[in-house]
């Protein structure tokens, strides 16, 4: 046994192979761990019943667990769906009958579509409860006021609460949670507390008509709930590097439950989110993904009975042609994201780095307050982001003519014997509502680079998908003006018969939106799936992926950072990306420490008194130390880490009788050479003697790619079997930093 | 630089960096030769326009080579399926007008169902053609003739084909590629004429009505145009690790274009295929699996404008005491899985070490004669696969009384205003359809065993889902009558009204097909993700996943591996699976070569000559030697490939004057130990002067994880720093082999 020697996992000295907080796991050391782990449990298993039983439920724990997750974070989903949906309704008016009812579920009996205000007889309005006309002067001012209050005493609220008992609590955590799959430690971040908080600020953010999305966070409450889960299945609960499989499912089941999007769940947590990913994890994921989409489907249907967000009714054949469109909404949409990206780390850098980040709940009310104040005149933006989205994808039915995007001349058409009303030129209305989108997309790009980053919880899925859409939305609207008065120019040729409208206006918002998204979060493959399972539209992905992959390219050559990555940077998180090539030709001996000049802190195996080394332990801060064969010789023996040579010697002196100061310390196996000193410490035990090696002329980008794939702490350096020096990932990031001429002192990390 | 010292490429050795016919290829060279190609490409671009031009053609050829890959495997595919839909028409009849046409397009005009035998009257029979009546016994027994003697002059051309000019173009090729994919190289197996021969093969085998589907090789065909396209591209075509990457991209596209199913595809290929897939190759893949399905569509969209093979009209929920019967459904795939897999294990092996392997093309007829035999009497195997299995995933509809399996008895049901047709209980005509439908279960089972690695392009996804898709049908008509005899017990409280046709049968169909594969090929997450583009349900992924799961653990539990695994291994080839975990505590001493009193071939670094070195490659036969300080003190230094050693001798004895055989060979580039003897040979560059090492007391499971995830061909095994010997990924694999208690001497090995 190499690793520890102990073959009962129960001999271990306690504390050995836990982790201090903001420090970086090493996967090889747990994954060894977990193995020793379940071939102790299969011995035993052939002892008693008793066994068996424990080792059957240990095979079936990883399943059990994912279930549990996905159960719950169903459950949560719908509660924050529900939730939030009866918040927002609040700032407009209650349900007097009933008032845990939400004006849907109020106006249930009626059917009244969203987009008239929804104000069914049932529904009170705020100025209706006060005994004022529905329409009116004042009924309006009354209702901008009760907007504004209910979003300040949500918004107060949520910030409060963040601020009080959960800071982690706030953002979109996707950033945070990247890091921690990475391979990190920040204690609490996936917390009950941080959970409770999380969840109710969230419902409170997206009541106060913030412009976030509750989508990103709930990647973060199903990461907590994994966390939380995992702790009741000692296989995961104890052991960092297993427990990262159980939140890379639980990402999956977050997206699962933000969209409705099981596939996409699953492949957003391999693209984007997740770090060390074996494939019997993605089987696993997809499950959990696929129970929370189940439980929440069975809570609370998105109003109608698909599945999916954004159900898009219209399956339309696209033309060739409109490639081109398609394309220039995925360019636009690289841009905006990029603009967006820029924008919002300015600003976060200046909240960082300024008074205000004192002032958070501050911060909060007057965006809040702004937000309420620009978006209540304009009805696209009083509505609910989702709603508004929603209404962007659709199409205008013949018949639909509350919605002011649906303001077409409508025109009859008699062809032999059927006669049908064909929706022709876009009217009065439409463009009435263009202008209004058009501010609306200003004020909400504007308002989207002061919101995300403040402390409460906030997502930017919607936001992104808004913004895209509006744009989508006001191209497609052009486009089929274009096509209406030049039916008959060869783009069209063959395909747009006697003036029918061709072009779907709500296809282009759906592209566009996914551009948008695209150019934010740089996502590639699981946007193009999630946008698929989104709204439905089985024959739309040629679009979806031409905009998403000119988004991208767009993106790339204008900043190189997706917004997470790009938040990850700016809290210097120790991020080491698994995407970027690392294409520089330093090696090895370049990056290790100690540089030239400095002396390597080394441990002997059998010459070093437990003096001398809790001495060394003293004078230096490294993490780990190897382990040589004398001074002279710097043969490598292996390598102990500082936790587990302070926790041996304390217990030794506590436990061992006769161990003094000037005790030999041994790491070897063969007899102490004779001294008539006191008894020897043997820490054989504590000793890894398969430590990674390179050597010292290997190339960084070749250690790059070890540590990433084999999911090192550190390295050791030789030269013709003789140690060199460490290379630990602090040191890989700081010369990556270097390397791409950034501060390499911003980086996090111990 | 540490790897071969050269910064522009072109000044390497001829040869080197190229592998040898069954050779394993070093992940981690050649792509730190890739880097440094492209490192300096990158420099030069800054020389002039033309050098600029290049470095942008070098950055777009990954995307280019895709887009050519997957236009090329859309367009193959659509002429396979095009030949195969004519040619199998042909064993029925003609199209006089125009011979060319199949019968769906001769029939087009007067659109026609398939199941009323297709005969419309401008497609003509063979007995009409003679002359003879439509209907009669001698018209029977003409056709039943012309039926068996079409198929076996296919199956003949094809089997003859492929013995004569590729005899690699055989089988499914899945297992194959796993192989090349993992690393290792067959010369020829990806080439032109196997291309070719797949094709035409698989248009004969798959019109021959054979026990096979066109869907597996699919995935050989476009491998074959990955390979192809890539040499167009010398940055993948001379980089082993770099083709496959683009060799993954096309198995995508393979999957893509048989099933329509993109995302289908790249997680195939992701799962099931490839063994190193980074991220940025999965946005690749989807996009060449994305074009891929694209054209095929243009070219010839199945049948309907829809882009999936058996699209589902219906989308009526299921109800949650279905789950009970789809998880039998999956036991039951796992099971029928299972029992292909060792029935047709066996069945090889005795063809392997038998005289019947000497007769592949007389086997070939006698199986189709049988198969044509049995198959012509059973309307539903007379059909082909596909279609049979379109009809059994379809739902009948009210006015449907062709298909047998929709002779229900139907009512008349007058529900206040509104009277509608109802399907009720199944009537005589479904009872004699079952019958024939588990004949055809029967004969089909027998028959896939026995084609299933017959010398002809032969895929087993059609097979597999056909099987399933029979038993899900009579489980799905058997719930069907449960449920309209009893439909008031507890199960359907609530969810059955009035009679109504609750249980879907085609929808068991499609459960029980995605079983079958399951437990056939024992794919998980990228079955799921199959079935659900293949059939465009959306609402049935928790249905498909039960079934998938239930049928993946029964499989699992019954034999361990897939049908792909159990003919790699059948074939001995070295394939590491990345999935399976390595549990055993070997440490890497106990493994390595060479064993305790053998001696270790070592190369000195200053201290051998030329003659030493030629008779120590003459001596033994290992790829690779390392490189030491001295003889007595063996502490490692680099290590030097035969191949390379050779070239290089080779090349400096044709090339530099004075070098003898009594020159030493410098891998140092300190200066040589005065002699008098002729000038020294310095090959310092081509010494690897960064191999990988692990200690002797490294755990086996990690030198298998390090194998797996780095890619590695060798490691060396040092202990306090001094060499000791070697592990090769053959001494990997015959480990594991032994470990398994399996013959370690059957891997195919150089």
């Amino acid at each position: 046994m190499a690793f520890y020697g102990a073959s009962d996992p129960h001999d271990e000295i306690p504390g050995i192979g836990q982790y201090d907080d903001f420090h970086t796991i090493d996967w090889q050391r747990d994954i060894a761990r977990d193995r020793m782990r379940h071939r102790y449990i299969v011995k035993k298993r052939q002892d008693s019943l008793w066994d068996l039983l424990k080792g059957a439920h240990d095979a079936w724990s990883g399943w059990l667990c994912v279930l549990f997750v996905g159960i719950a974070a169903g459950f949560v989903a719908g509660m924050i769906d529900i939730g939030a949906s009866w918040m927002s309704d609040l700032k407009h008016g209650i349900c007097p009958q009933a008032f845990w009812f939400n004006r849907e579920q109020c106006c249930w009996p009626t059917k009244q579509s969203v987009f008239e205000e929804g104000n069914c007889s049932t529904w009170k309005t705020w100025p209706e409860i006060m005994g004022m006309a529905r329409n009116g002067t004042s009924a309006y001012i009354i209702s901008y006021f009760w907007f504004i209050l209910w979003a300040l005493m949500f918004a107060a609220l949520s910030a409060s609460l963040v601020r009080m008992f959960a800071p982690y609590a706030c953002g979109s955590g996707i950033p945070e949670i990247k890091t921690i799959l990475s391979g990190f430690i920040i204690r609490g971040y996936l917390g009950k507390w941080t959970l409770l908080i999380k969840s109710v600020g969230l419902m409170l953010s997206v009541s106060a008509g913030l412009t976030l999305g509750k989508e990103g966070p709930m990647v973060h409450i199903a990461s907590c709930i994994g966390n939380i889960f995992s702790h009741m299945f000692p296989k995961y609960g104890r052991n960092e590097a297993k427990k990262r499989e159980i939140l890379s499912a639980a990402a999956a089941a977050g997206v699962s439950v933000a969209f409705g999007a099981p596939i996409g769940g699953v492949l957003f947590s391999l693209e984007e989110v997740s770090y060390y990913f074996p494939l019997k994890t993605l089987w696993r994921s997809f499950f959990c993904a696929l129970i929370a989409a189940f439980v929440l489907r069975s809570l609370t249907p998105f109003g109608n009975e698909h599945s999916v967000l954004f159900f898009v009714e219209y399956n339309k054949p696209w033309i060739f042609f409109e490639l081109i469109p398609f394309v220039f909404l995925g360019i636009m949409g690289g841009v905006i994201g990029t603009i967006f990206i820029k924008a919002n780390l300015w600003w976060c850098r200046y909240r960082k780095f300024s008074k205000l980040g004192q002032y958070p709940v501050a911060e909060v009310l007057v965006v809040t307050l702004v937000t309420g104040i620009l978006c209540f005149p304009n009805p696209f933006t009083r509505m609910n982001m989702n709603e508004l989205i929603y209404l962007l994808f659709s199409q205008c039915s013949p018949g639909d003519n509350t919605n002011p995007l649906c303001d077409y001349k409508r025109m009859n058409i008699t062809n032999g014997a059927t006669s049908s009303i064909e929706v022709t030129e876009p009217g009065p209305g439409v463009y009435h509502a263009i202008i209004l989108l058009l501010l609306a997309f200003v004020f909400k790009l504007a308002l989207a680079v002061f919101t995300f980053g403040m402390k409460v919880p906030a997502g930017l899925f919607i936001p992104s998908l808004l913004l895209g859409s509006i744009m989508g939305r006001i191209v497609g609207i052009g486009v089929e003006r274009f096509a209406y008065s030049y039916p008959n120019i060869w783009l069209f040729t063959g395909e747009c018969v006697n003036g029918k409208n061709l072009i779907t206006p709500g296809l282009y918002a759906m592209v566009g939106a996914a551009a948008t998204l695209g150019g934010v979060t740089r996502m590639t493959v699981s946007l193009v799936v999630i946008m698929f399972e989104l709204t439905g539209g089985v024959g739309y992905i040629v679009p979806l992926m031409a905009a998403a992959m000119a988004s991208k390219w767009v993106g790339d050559a204008l900043g190189r950072q997706g917004i997470y990555d790009a938040h990850i940077a700016l809290n210097g998180y120790p991020f080491l990306d698994s995407k970027e090539e690392f294409a520089h030709t330093t090696l090895a001996a370049d990056v290790m420490q100690p540089k030239r000049n400095e002396t390597l802190n080394v441990i002997t195996q059998d010459s070093m008194t437990v003096d001398d080394i809790e001495t060394l332990l003293k004078e230096t801060e490294h993490n780990g130390y190897p382990v040589v064969v004398s001074k002279e010789n710097q043969y490598l023996v292996g390598f102990v880490l500082r936790r587990d040579l302070n926790l041996a010697i304390e217990n030794a002196k506590r436990l061992i009788e006769g161990i003094t100061g000037a005790s030999i310390v041994l790491f070897t196996s063969a007899a102490p050479i004779q001294n008539l000193g006191p008894p020897p410490l043997k820490l054989k035990k504590i000793l890894d003697m398969a430590p990674i090696t390179v050597t010292d002329q290997t190339p960084m980008e070749t250690v790059v790619d070890m540590f990433r794939k084999l999911g090192l702490r550190q390295t050791l350096v030789t030269h013709n079997g003789r140690l060199l020096g460490v290379i630990t990932k602090k040191d890989v990031l700081r010369h990556v930093k270097q390397m791409d001429n950034e501060d390499p002192n911003t980086v996090l990390f111990n």
